[in-house]
């Protein structure tokens, strides 16, 4: 049983720094791409056996210490009401939710009537997984599932995501609210069916200026992250919140307010310094360039060596790139990445 | 003779905030969109009387404090030698260069030769502008620029930029020398020309971590404000040089360093924060979020006084967006804004 990771997160003395991969389970592995030639996206992310393979692989590949369900952040969207596909080389798309009535026809659904496979894939996975690694389940942050909602799939200026909030900030309200609630739900169903962490990423969180991310971005975290923790309170559990915002730099001082524990850094800031703002007493996650894994191993090498280096000024450090990995890495890189990790911060 | 955007550029007393905005010439504006209906992009930069009436359309309609020379960043590339075109709706298409073959098929322009209509509209507009508000002329920094030559137009995560850095640094250096000559003659040339300051556009240094912006972009923004600087002393001027990058916050402290004497921040850091962290006796330029403008006025203003309220602990604030101003956004929010920061700002 490797709780490497586990204890990492609550700040708790390790033989190594763990390490796991945002998008472990993606294109870059050839075996990843041999399920997903036989199954589109979304009958991947439905299909608990599929869906649990792919997690696994990287396990079986990379030796990381954490396991990430494979899933999407807006399979949610689709179990509010919303219509969801995904398009070859496109992306997300999703029907707008630009006006009141698409917003009152949206509902907060229960997350095993509408997503009862997610679930079923965390319970299979405990079981296949067995202890070799903890499972690490997620969702996205109401505001960033918002933006896709909003827009319709992904945006360059998020414009009408930043209109309905500046223009319609009632209407904006009571969608988030729906959102959170949904998001809330399904977090406390995964936790409830064997996630042994939990991930909230908002990754366009860093679209905002401080106070508009504050207020409409962070607080809905916050109020997820203080639901979470009651709510485990009465069960007698403690599943570490992990959350992950996207141009990470200017918001440290916000991210701080948002009651998870363990805060996922960027690249785009040294991790010090991030911690240093953090206040020091702190456990990060974080923060290769996932473009170093281009670099020649032996400069990958420094540059692991320099992120160890700048984590250890924190009371936890999970080793991660600042962002998911890229389809075209080549696996040997990430392997070798693990692998340094591990060698270089055995204590 | 409005003087009181140089002079703010020099830290001097002024007898309110100038104002100008990222993007005022531009497809916002009705009177812009009759001129573009006319000629195409490339056509319009290439011809001094459309180039000049366009720069001069936002000077009138929004009472601005100085004009930027309406251009675009990527006019050197096709100087040196690169194929360039824009096609409607796609942004600009360059054939990229990704090899020492093709590096070593660029040159180092002679600016007069090769982009003498961007000098002619500068003189043009020196003669129309006769005074009224001074005379902005940019460039992209060498590392933006890059990305474009490199990419072939725009890109998602850099992978072609970052894989030629990582994997073949001489060529890089060699192909970044090449474009750091071509953009350092230039701007002696606009200056030469009659521009009453320069502003360096670095949109996509933010894609990096510090040490990498350091060196793989800063230090080539480095060379060229150094250059310019001794140059410009030369002739007993000088031209106040302007360094915007995008995605700022993290890369503050490095900024600093570059050799500027008004620093761009983006709206993704209270601007007050930036300025203690450059040192405080600093000009800072910004820093208002783009779709802010999109809010009601009274919304508006109150982000207008707290933007000029951080931006007085500097030494001297020129207000402007944190990016360039979107197609969408209403004329009369824009000209509002001029008009709140005039009136607010007033000594």
């Amino acid at each position: 049983m490797n709780d490497t990771f586990l204890k990492a997160c609550k700040g708790e003395e390790v033989s190594h720094t763990p390490v796991w991969i945002m998008r472990q389970a993606g294109r870059y592995l050839p075996e990843y791409r041999a399920i997903r030639g036989k199954a589109d996206f979304l009958t991947m992310c439905k299909t608990p056996e599929l869906a649990a393979e792919v997690t696994i692989q990287p396990v079986d590949r990379l030796n990381v210490d954490a396991a990430i369900m494979f899933s999407d952040i807006l399979i949610p969207c689709e179990a509010m009401g919303q219509n969801l596909s995904f398009e070859e080389n496109r992306g997300p798309m999703l029907d707008p939710v630009r006006d009141k009535e698409t917003v009152d026809k949206l509902f907060v659904p229960d997350p095993e009537d509408t997503m009862g496979f997610v679930m079923d894939t965390i319970r299979l996975l405990r079981k296949e997984l067995a202890g070799r690694v903890p499972l690490i389940g997620f969702a996205g942050a109401p505001f960033t599932t918002a933006t896709y909602m909003i827009e319709g799939g992904t945006s360059k200026n998020f414009l009408n995501t930043k209109m309905m909030i500046y223009q319609n900030p009632a209407l904006y309200k009571s969608f988030m609210d729906k959102v959170t609630a949904t998001i809330t739900e399904y977090l406390k169903a995964q936790i409830a069916a064997g996630a042994q962490a939990v991930q909230i990423f908002d990754t366009w969180g860093g679209i905002f200026c401080p106070a508009d991310f504050r207020k409409h971005a962070l607080s809905y975290v916050q109020k997820i992250i203080k639901d979470l923790k009651e709510w485990m309170k009465g069960r007698g559990e403690s599943v570490p919140v992990i959350y992950f915002v996207g141009s990470t730099a200017g918001l440290i001082e916000e991210i701080k307010t948002s009651g998870a524990d363990v805060y996922g850094i960027d690249w785009k800031i040294d991790l010090d310094a991030a911690i240093k703002r953090l206040g020091g007493d702190v456990v990060v996650q974080g923060n290769l360039d996932p473009l170093s894994l281009f670099l020649p191993k032996e400069k990958t090498e420094e540059r692991v060596k320099d992120v160890l280096n700048r984590g250890s000024s924190a009371r936890g450090h999970i080793f991660n790139l600042g962002h998911g990995v890229v389809p075209q890495t080549p696996p040997e890189n990430v392997i070798a990445l693990v692998e340094m990790v591990h060698r270089l911060s055995a204590r």
